[in-house]
């Protein structure tokens, strides 16, 4: 983000001023825009606010800006007395279209990670960067001389990565599969969503998990669905009532996350899973299973997957490199028959044709020559270390305020929260000290949850993060 | 794709049957499938018919398949005598969706360019492989160690790439802008899905040019917009004609390619230009700039865009380096007001969560460092060399029969043909031959034209192909 340059013999305000104008004359705000109050951009800014005042001041002087009472200050409009020149309202473009924006809280966050520097982040649901193989991925990208072809990739994307994905989920998850039953995708996110786009009808009637990472997504909304939810307990879901929701609402889809579930971080025993089978095979309904942890398992035993014990070819199986590798190389895959992969490589082809090549290139190198192998393994033992740092602080500094269930792969701790607490204004008094998290009615839940990633605060972050959710909680007199 | 081992101690036709059983067991042709032909599968195995016969024979032997006079070979159902257990029906599923698949024209001829080896390709709106910046794309992937982050990307996009890109197009394009008001994109196709699904509402009418790439993408129909036609000449559309449309169905947004213009090679006069511009903002309309050809004008002197005489900010600009540079590094970008921005970049988060940080990081070196504009310098003579050729080839080879204006940039050569011919018997008989083309109607033009891309066949393909053309027009009976 753009901040004053101390050390300019230009006064400050005069940056600011010409900053803004800079900004208005491009067109980044158009005549119209509302700017940020004076308080909020000098505290953005940290400079006075009547340095604020000064630039604003200034820019009215130009005529740039225009200020009243109640409604602000807004950038003018040059061409208004002549009553013929317009800007479009983009107002009401912005808040057009089908697809739906993200949960202002969401969002909230998102942005509280983007501009401030330095919080303590046991919110986002990724890797610390030093549980990336950056090392080996610069030396792939460095020691491989790059052949691929520029051109545009084949539909289902690269030929060789998906080869590579038969034989390695084959050996470490005991599914098999071919190659053209494999679509590379940018990732789980994606392939969930080209799944809604296509092969779901709005007014169609689905099942998620209660709690689920499917819950703070609005692209199930945006696609007009009618979700119902399966609640579920320390071991995933009940899948008798699967066959309940079906009754009622005819539901055409199931999506599950069976193994180390986010947020809950609980696996579904086999017994279960075989009966969630039996159950969509007699009423011929498609679960997606959404697997992106199950090789994180801390004992290095893998629970079975779905797909490993589908003999119907019930199961669209979602998996990626994100949670296991790097989020940043944008790779996943999804594993269904011919003719679904046909129809969503199409569609995808027709949303932005495709994946690009070097991205692709580097995954399977990464994967075929076992390196994907080996930084499991160190990520297992990583990964362990950070839930036991994080249960230990919670035991140490929160003792019995806070209770979870343990969870034996994945990156977050699910807590229970044992007292009466608005986590949303607790949420408040953390991020001012530094530290951010996920309230669990994120995930549909009911109040009085929390979800903890263990895998993104460095692990000398984690004790003094801690203190402060405990500090905020205790002194923010709540 | 898959073909039979002519060395193996195997029988041909016992191959074929483990391959097909293999594909049934694994999922990828579930129980209901129809399997191609006997006749068409020999054809693409390039095998004798009596060889298929057998494997489905052995195929049928082990109850993998039925067959049944007029439903022709399907896959049986291992369970159908239980009554029990069922596949679910991926017909039904792969037919719903808000997504419309692409038109099945469109489908068809990317098909053969995938399964098809050798053909002469006139079709593709892309490079030649020899004119990709491979060396140099080959060279930064290997001497420059890469530290960019493997999170999440910023949902913008690349910081240091959009600013690269500020300087780039002030400089080249005499575009100013800032880096906020930026979205990096994985190309054209990405920006106008976007624009598509987050700023305008289902119902509501856009204008689009006459003919149009546009057209050929079912992705507005998708979103359920109203098209209206512009109707365009050797110039380009007549910005009158905006205001018309106007003024009877209330377009919301007109989508505009105004320099090299896909299909027909025209350039928009600066006059024209102008008054587009004038209208919409006196109608307070956005404009939807394309502009991927601009950079490649064969004389070195690019016309101005449009973004670049916007005053009043009415234009949303998409760039992208897929046609300049190279289409399979999925790099492209928005400029538009950061209220647009925002509310884009959070729609894609949602829909893959971003792009990969590998060809952002690779695409900043890249134009950065200066190799963008050596290699269009490179380019335009390349592609102009090619388009002689290509005009040589049809005066002396089909003489009047086809006529075309002379593009001066861009890849593609808009052909009227001078005689009664139906494009697609011609396109049937021309594939035969070994070539391919694309009928002027998927760009929604009248029946007639035809477009020819002379960038996509090596320099040598060229003749050959047009003489293949002729043969195809001449003795195809047509």
């Amino acid at each position: 983000m753009w901040k004053p340059d101390r050390s300019s013999k230009t006064p400050i305000y005069q940056q600011i001023a010409d900053y803004m104008e800079h900004r208005i004359v491009f067109g980044e705000f158009p005549p119209g825009t509302m700017l940020p109050s004076e308080r909020k951009l000098a505290s953005v800014l940290r400079v006075n606010r009547s340095t604020v005042v000064a630039a604003y001041e200034e820019l009215r002087a130009t005529g740039l800006l225009v200020s009243s009472k109640g409604n602000g200050t807004i950038v003018s409009n040059p061409n208004e007395e002549s009553g013929v020149n317009q800007t479009p309202n983009w107002k009401e473009y912005v808040e057009a279209g089908n697809f739906l924006p993200n949960q202002p809280f969401v969002r909230r966050i998102r942005e509280e990670l983007l501009h401030k520097k330095g919080l303590i982040d046991f919110a986002s649901g990724q890797l610390s960067p030093d549980l990336y193989p950056q090392e080996t991925i610069r030396e792939l990208l460095q020691k491989r001389p790059f052949y691929e072809q520029l051109g545009y990739d084949n539909p289902q994307g690269c030929a060789q990565l998906r080869e590579t994905l038969v034989s390695f989920l084959a050996q470490h998850l005991h599914i098999h599969t071919t190659d053209s039953s494999i679509l590379i995708s940018s990732g789980s996110q994606q392939s969930l969503y080209l799944i809604l786009q296509c092969l779901l009808n709005p007014g169609d009637a689905v099942a998620i998990e209660d709690p689920s990472y499917c819950y703070s997504l609005p692209m199930f909304q945006s696609a007009g669905l009618r979700l119902f939810r399966l609640p579920s307990d320390e071991h995933g879901i009940n899948p008798e009532e699967v066959m309940t929701l079906y009754r009622k609402h005819k539901i055409r889809m199931v999506f599950v996350n069976p193994n180390f579930q986010n947020p809950t971080g609980s696996v579904m025993p086999t017994e279960r899973k075989m009966r969630l089978l039996e159950i969509a095979s007699e009423l011929g309904i498609p679960i997606v299973e959404d697997d992106t942890f199950t090789l994180t398992a801390f004992d290095g035993h893998p629970p079975p997957t779905l797909k490993s014990l589908d003999k119907n070819n019930n199961v669209l199986y979602i998996g990626s490199l994100s949670k296991t590798a790097s989020s940043g190389l944008r790779i996943g895959w999804l594993i269904a028959p011919q003719s679904v992969i046909s129809r969503l490589a199409d569609a995808r082809a027709q949303m932005d044709f495709g994946l690009s090549s070097i991205p692709q290139w580097v995954a399977n190198l990464f994967i075929k020559e076992g390196h994907l192998e080996k930084h499991i393994h160190f990520l297992r033992k990583e990964l362990a270390k950070k839930r036991n740092e994080l249960m230990r602080g919670l035991t140490e500094i929160m003792g019995d305020m806070i209770s979870y269930a343990i969870p034996e792969g994945g990156l977050t701790l699910w807590c229970r929260i044992n007292r009466e607490v608005d986590e949303f204004k607790w949420l408040e008094e953390a991020t001012k000290r530094g530290v951010i998290f996920v309230p669990g009615t994120v995930y549909g839940s009911n109040k009085g949850w929390i979800r903890l990633s263990f895998a993104r605060p460095h692990f000398n972050e984690i004790v003094p993060g801690v203190q402060q959710l405990h500090a905020a909680l205790e002194m923010g007199g709540l």
